[in-house]
């Protein structure tokens, strides 16, 4: 399989003023046609540094493939670079400077004679002509070694990606293989023992292979697997697939890009449930992913945020003795929560977040990060208990996480 | 100037799934102490490959920083890789074993024991407890090289760098000069409104520099000056403040990590004011915004999320007959909301989103991404139409922000 070394150029990144979604786009298109992409390297605009860099691409990849610095100005140097690294001279590609010429004339202005650089190409170079701005790509060998310049802004790399690189290199590499990965998404249990379930597997990697990783709110695990054909490479990942969901059950909840507030989405739209929200620690933010799937109307009634007591009181019922007695962190007062909003917005489902978000307010017997979430559903309410770690920010997105699989545990019936 | 290289370690970077959201904060909070950051580099969990990267950069860096590959999993292998190459061997460190005991006692279970070896550290290190998660980080020396091990999900990173790393590599490295940037955040005008008001700064730079930035629903101007101390910078960049800021009132709302919210909540709470939201196609997220900050039960007092007319009726006191006459997305139906739920929260201030979210549900005289907001203050109810490009997650984003300014403008009585 051949073996992908993405170096990324540019002193901004450097800096830390841009974040490098080049590298994870490109990464994620080769692998799915089965190149291996086992480097990644940010150098700056720096002559010395960034021929090193080339250097040592040169010896451990197949396919070197830089973005950036290829604009108009003295500080644009990869292409300059990297041909005299190879001992290649950059003649004026006729197409490329016509283009350019092209692009500066549509928009009423004669292109600036220092863009001309921009259409200097190695020789025998394949020129991937830009069609969302004015650096050309090119594409040219050395030594067996597949030498590819990417422009640096993202719009115009991934459109010269998508309709000339990809192509190309699917050509010219027959494909070897696929890899292909499934992500199954878990909440509900953490990741030691998610690893504890699935120690045979994690012990027995080849092809397929496992990856644990925990996200935010939730852990992925990650099936990876090698075949000749997608389809090859599916059925290997589907084996594996069927014991693991088996294993961790009810608590994958999706896969890939299922993120929770849609799998929630999905089975109340199909069940044709509706759904509204009491909500005082996380303010609203539950109510807003719920609200995130377009055509969330068909489920989502509305939500009422009782930060203030006074609201808890007024707009959902919760009685002042309970407040007093019980306090408004508390199983009973999330329990009345969900009820009452449940009954007063007339909805099949009712859900409560009451909580300490911090940083302030906590006490030993209620501390930091304890919240109360209650569904309301079928005329029972299922409470629980949480502590979250981390700060108000986490605290609060956790809580929704937490009440989204709790919603989706009551709507599908597991527990 | 001490020489940084980044390694970041994982293979869902080199897969593409992540995207490196750690190398640039790192960047940006090095480069702002003067430390040179040269090198970003990313390599899989693979043991040889980690290796070679790892003896790469210890030839050309003082100071390398991995992150990533501290879990309690047989695929977290950065601690373990590093210590075998320097020759190290990894001792058990009880604190850092008594915390991750009582992250685990909080949630109410044991320590799994393989969640142990996070707390074994390189010999004579330095620890970096971990306040946000279980893996602490390590600093440690080799060879007059100083080695970093950060833990990889950024939540816990930043806390740890901005609480226990930066004031150590301070400590060691005395400054030789000082890079140093302040961003104004400016809402309510565009990037090249912006451009044409600063057109003699941006021909004029030198140092300070002066660059725009263009970020969500906000446009950063970023002035940085490099300076002999801190003070030194500092006075250059105010010399330019003042007039730049003078030029874009009152479009500057904060500066730096002054977010809309932030500043808002601050405005808010010196006025003892209160206030409450209704939100229709943002469905919370107003609200969510709003009681981001800690300390937010002083002036927030609630929400109502209305997204079914009905709520509007019931709860809001938004005519039927308004409704039919002009629809849920309007002038009139936006004031009838921020003052139906200042009336029924009795808070000093209402503010009320209605729009069209989209993807579906436009028409030509009402098309995807328009959306009113009102605000009733004093009396007075300021309604705005706007109409947002992009997505739907941009056109509810777009609409929190419009409505935190036009919160701030009505609080601080500007235009």
């Amino acid at each position: 399989m051949a073996v992908v070394e993405i170096v990324t150029t540019g002193t901004e990144l450097l800096l830390g003023q841009v974040v490098n979604t080049n590298a994870a786009y490109l990464a994620a298109k080769l692998n799915e046609l089965g190149f291996d992409v086992l480097y990644q390297t940010t150098v700056g605009d720096n002559p010395g540094r960034m021929r090193e860099v080339l250097r040592l691409a040169f010896e451990r990849a197949d396919i070197v493939i830089t973005t950036g610095g290829l604009g108009p100005t003295y500080g644009d140097i990869t292409k300059e670079v990297t041909a005299e690294l190879v001992g290649k001279s950059l003649l004026l590609d006729p197409e490329a400077k016509r283009r350019i010429e092209v692009f500066f004339s549509r928009r009423g202005v004669c292109m600036p004679s220092r863009n001309q650089k921009q259409a200097m190409v190695p020789e025998g170079a394949v020129v991937l002509y830009n069609e969302r701005g004015t650096a050309p790509g090119v594409v040219y060998e050395h030594q067996s070694r597949l030498i590819v310049h990417l422009p640096g802004p993202p719009s115009e790399l991934k459109h010269m990606v998508e309709h000339t690189l990809l192509p190309l290199l699917q050509a010219r590499y027959p494909r070897q293989g696929v890899i292909f990965s499934r992500v199954l998404r878990v909440h509900g249990i953490g990741e030691s023992q998610v690893e504890e379930r699935l120690t045979d597997f994690i012990l027995n990697q080849g092809n397929p292979t496992l990856a644990l990783l925990a996200r935010r709110g939730e852990i992925w695990v990650r099936i990876t697997a090698k075949g000749e054909t997608q389809a090859a490479a599916e059925h290997k990942i589907a084996e594996w697939e069927t014991e693991i969901q088996r294993r961790l059950q009810p608590h994958v909840f999706g896969q890939d890009d299922e993120a929770l507030e849609v799998v929630v989405a999905e089975a109340l739209k199909n069940r044709a449930l509706t759904i509204a929200t009491a909500e005082s620690c996380t303010g609203g933010l539950l109510a807003g992913r719920l609200t995130e799937a377009p055509g969330s109307s068909a489920y989502m009634t509305g939500a009422i945020v009782a930060y203030d007591n006074r609201i808890k009181r007024d707009l959902l019922a919760v009685s002042e003795e309970m407040l007093l007695r019980h306090g408004a962190v508390s199983e009973e007062t999330a329990r009345a929560m969900a009820a009452g909003v449940c009954s007063r917005l007339g909805t099949d489902m009712g859900v409560a977040i009451t909580g300490i978000a911090g940083p302030d307010g906590g006490s030993s017997e209620k501390p930091v990060g304890l919240v109360y979430i209650a569904v309301a559903y079928q005329g029972k309410i299922d409470c629980r208990r949480y502590v979250f770690n981390g700060g108000r920010d986490e605290v609060r997105y956790r809580s929704t996480q937490a009440a989204l699989d709790q919603i989706r545990r009551a709507v599908l019936a597991v527990e």
